[in-house]
């Protein structure tokens, strides 16, 4: 389904936060292995026809660059991967060249341990390296996708390393993706920027494991009037995010999300907690137990347990492409500020839409048929929100 | 939420057959409760904001009875459904008196071990319970709902039991619901007379527990472009229900709605069985367990297991109640036919209608909506699809 | 099997810490119940031909007493229980004369709020309470039991709660049995006196649910050379305990013996944290999720997890009875000091005995050889069967 | 601890029938990675303390052969393993060598489909290819071990495959394991053969996952005087095990084993079915649920669930070394007969030994022992029973 880039076809940035994290190397890893026909775009809902004709950049038009603060190349993380059973056994060696591409274009993050540069100098440093990628490679846009670990909850009015790339993006004309929790551009400082600039933006946090299943079956308890009392959930995942995730401070941001969920789909909070533990021996792959009491019919109590093994990065990544290209799309489109649309992706999403995963599909088919529509008056784009 | 019933108010008969069972004596039960103030409607749909002004006959209008071949009293069976934790312990006595008033108006099922009474001579019988029924308490109407044992598929031309209750309410005028997968109207000889004589009709096969969630988890992995690979399924139950289905006859009836769920949210059929075991220890209560194989990007293998474990006479009966109630008011309003608008309530619906939850409930709203618009023209009712 | 009580039979005391609580309560229902008649004897290990012949005093012959610093009255209590399932509905009234009686025997605990005594009186006072109980009812002894909820780790050089019963136990000659993690006995300043006293003392903290699982889990695994590389558990429940849990101090006292059964029967320390989560929506009812990652032959990653649904108090129960009649008996038959051999009822057993519960049995069954031997030539020994 | 073959180490013989299945290609590539050093020995009993200095025949002298009716070729066989994540991927290249020699030792089975010799025919082809196994390589001894595919249970008096390869083992005078529920030595016309050559054997049907469990679990019941009232299972597995047991014949042997295992060690057989479903995608892989019903003291209403997910080679190929290293071991100590000591390693064991698994590790230790013990005045073994 995807279209075949024409000559003339634009070609289109893909700037990742966290660029030799496990998660960036399987969207370059993947989006190659796609292109040169190894794999179906399975989980890539920009490859159903519910996107058919809405114009998004092809996949074969995508160059990969980004910021890391860690140095191992994205080939060796690649060949890590295979052999901790996240990427396919054979994919590092049939896309070498891919692999090795992006990481030319991989530049230091910041701040790095003993780094003396302060806040400015590093947005200038992160804006000009987005300028010389954009310029390099003659891209008509470049999205910039945060996939580095949580950070903790910022504390003082500082901006956290998020916000920096945030603002970097701002200033080099880059629309946005938050894929986690960390603060990036939902910080006080930038909000206003990013509408004043007309990039389009989205976030926060994508939705892979436990909160998807709870965005279908927080609404199904609501449909049938059942009465969620207690819905606890418990975590295991080894990997970069555990260990990120065992600070509690990364842990509040990120469950915060998850509980909103409920709360949104279920118009009440239930009791119960959720954990996050890092458990090291399971590297990549998440395993997510979920068990909710419920009351039936004259106060039956009832149980649902539900447990999900999935690999985070699998999961990730094909949602870190479609939000490439659909921010792409739009920012051609002329769509400005948070896409609230796009709730789809998120466990905390911006705006106030829909909480439960169907109406949230229902919501994209309509930003699909918006992307699709003609632009009658204007030259550039759709007529969009905010302009 | 529900309207008190005005002394003006039309009295509704709700006409069970298998009127002596788990579920039956839970409807009933509950209906007294809920009337009485002592639960409130958990698990009733119709009780939620979505029915608000469709102009349902209120509970405290509903007088019970109905067919059964077994002679225990309801009391009886109140206080043993007590003793199992399946109505709460102090019920049956606080609704000793409506459970008795039911109780007198069950009349004989059939056909019996030895009953020399052929087809035509049972429907006629029934027919003249029904109409007495109907005569003797002056009622505006009354709904037939079947709620007895799921029958093994008949085999030869003879009409199965089921489908004698079913023509008889279509003799006596009677909207009906199968709430089982037993054949019912969904019979050559019956379909046509069911249109003709201008009734309502539901099915077939209540959605109570493991085919519910797989309403909602079916549709997650189509939207999310996750490619479910098998869907196994084991259903431990006890109770009457659970040995009808030790018989495999049954049970294939049963997994036939079951698995159209799967295809027709997932677009193919996955690899997988349903096993229904009779587990007399369980007693009413049902555990299903649910594991599903799926591959994610690049062909990643993961795993969603899902348990619910469950009342089946408590997540029945609610539903029971909504249908009779909107069947009754369908009827009201002049709607006749296969109701297809109300899948959200079966395994396999009639009609094409959509198999997401989400989307089923969407169209349950629209129904509300069809019930609550007044019907300029017409005295007797709304102008329903397919008069 | 349980020996009718003879007319001469010695009457045995049986003091709970904790008295009104869950747990006791259901042990002194349970006896009335089983010393009725009205339940057989399921989940009592003295009841079983193990201890046949091992002149464990009768059932019927038991007296209950108790502190506690709350006031609920035991038939009360009952009632309560009953209602949410932990009881059957009946036996409250069926049992009401004994849970007066046992009521009638319970004494203020200490330290309540705003309490002036010091430790010493406090200790003073429950010994004369002990002392009074033994008096007024003719026993030959009773066993002190602490069923109370769990306290926080103590942290000062002060005596805890559970200490200051555990001494009045050692003053009034009373053996004593820790069915808690509290500290009781295990105190610097008790240790030597329990020895000195001549008493048996038994401990610590029940073994009832997931760590029950553990103990022959973990055993599987040493001895199938399989290498567990992470054990993760998440436990959910309501009541007292769970409120009392959700105090992290107290879950490290708890969880200090969850992770020294995995210590001892792996030979090493897994990967992966244990979580006690308060969910009063649950009540007594307790469910145990344990994740379990193993490696095999070549390093092949495979998974266990297990769920354990349990009734807390339905589980402690009989142990309680069991250890009270087990204590009794070995302080009739002169033993004393901590007895190692009954670590197969308890999370973190006194002494070096093994941690598989299989060869804990062993050596429960060699413990009641050596009750039921007769021992010839030492007079404080044991005086065999039916003295 | 496994010892270095000294040169004057005589080579003893595993002879597989099926031999180009996954569990033989699993012990063939796991034999050679583990004497290359490659892994530890994981899985393998007989490498830790329990039979130090028993005197079994070094990892190193093994030497693999077998029969089989497929052709693909071991090397081939090792990379399908690999790459569906049953064998490290690596691995079928680092022990090419090995998987190459074995397979040159693999002889047609039989009957193969429009074979035209008779079951004497096929003895003399089997016993000829085991004697000339035996001749070439010098060997001291072969055990020869079915891991074929579960076979129907025979119907008439006609010998099963099963029963051909094993009588030919008694005429070539090597001892006998029978890892799978097939006939095999089980039959009328071959258990007085096997003794009167005193041979040893062993079976039957490995304890791999859910036996395994059920092994340790229901012994627990039992020693907690626990009433279990229904065990339930399904086994979802793909791979050629998947498909020859959805052959309800095949089932129905494997079946009994399990079933066995819980009359043994809870003294009752509980309500509750096994079912095995063949679920192709998960190829190699098995996951186990159990649904354990359980009654507590007061008969209160519990319930354990546990999900077994393992790989049915890895977990098979440890055991086949340590039984053919057992029972090489046990052939030159001039044991002869039923192995009943090692029901530590099957379903349904012969003899009556007991079936909790922690008294059969026990038994195993016990057999140790006697391998161990110098035998003063037999030169060549043991003083075996059944000698």
């Amino acid at each position: 389904m995807s279209a075949d880039p024409s000559p003339s076809q634009p070609r289109v940035g893909v700037w990742l936060i966290g660029a030799r994290g496990s998660v960036a190397t399987t969207v370059v890893a993947g989006c190659a292995a796609m292109t040169a026909g190894l794999h179906p775009p399975t989980g890539m809902v920009t490859e159903t026809d519910l996107f058919h004709g809405a114009g998004l950049p092809a996949l074969s038009s995508l160059v990969f660059g980004g910021h890391d603060t860690v140095d191992c190349p994205l080939p060796k993380r690649a060949e890590a991967l295979a052999a901790g059973g996240v990427l396919p056994h054979s994919l590092p060696s049939a896309v070498a060249a891919e692999l090795a591409a992006a990481d030319r274009e991989i530049r230091p993050g910041g701040p790095a341990p003993g780094d003396t540069r302060d806040s400015t100098g590093l947005i200038e440093t992160f804006t000009a390296d987005l300028r010389d990628f954009l310029h390099r490679h003659r891209l008509a846009r470049a999205v910039v996708v945060n996939v580095a670990s949580t950070e903790p909850a910022p504390t003082g009015s500082e901006l956290p390393a998020s916000s920096l790339y945030a603002a970097a993006a701002l200033r080099a004309g880059c629309p946005y993706v938050n894929f986690t929790p960390s603060t990036g551009l939902h910080h006080p400082a930038l909000q206003d920027l990013a509408v004043s600039r007309g990039l389009p933006f989205a976030g926060r946090d994508g939705k892979t494991g436990q909160t998807l299943l709870r965005s279908v079956l927080g609404p199904m308890f609501t449909q049938r009037a059942l009465s969620v009392r207690a819905w606890s959930g418990t975590n295991l995942l080894g990997g970069g995010d555990g260990a990120a995730l065992s600070d509690p401070a990364a842990a509040a941001a990120k469950n915060a999300g998850k509980e909103r969920v409920l709360a949104d789909t279920l118009d009440t909070v239930p009791e119960g907690d959720v954990h996050i533990d890092d458990v090291p021996a399971l590297g990549d792959w998440k395993t997510a137990w979920d068990h909710i009491a419920f009351d039936g019919f004259l106060g039956t109590r009832m149980i649902l347990q539900t447990t999900w093994q999935g690999c985070d990065s699998a999961l990730a990544a094909p949602l870190v492409l479609d939000l490439a290209r659909l921010l792409a799309r739009a920012h051609e489109a002329g769509l400005s500020g948070p896409l609230g649309e796009l709730g789809f992706y998120f466990k905390d999403p911006l705006g106030d839409g829909p909480a439960a995963l169907g109406e949230q599909y229902a919501q994209l088919a309509r930003f699909a048929e918006r992307l699709r529509a003609p632009a009658p008056s204007e030259p550039r784009g759709l007529p969009g929100e905010g302009r």
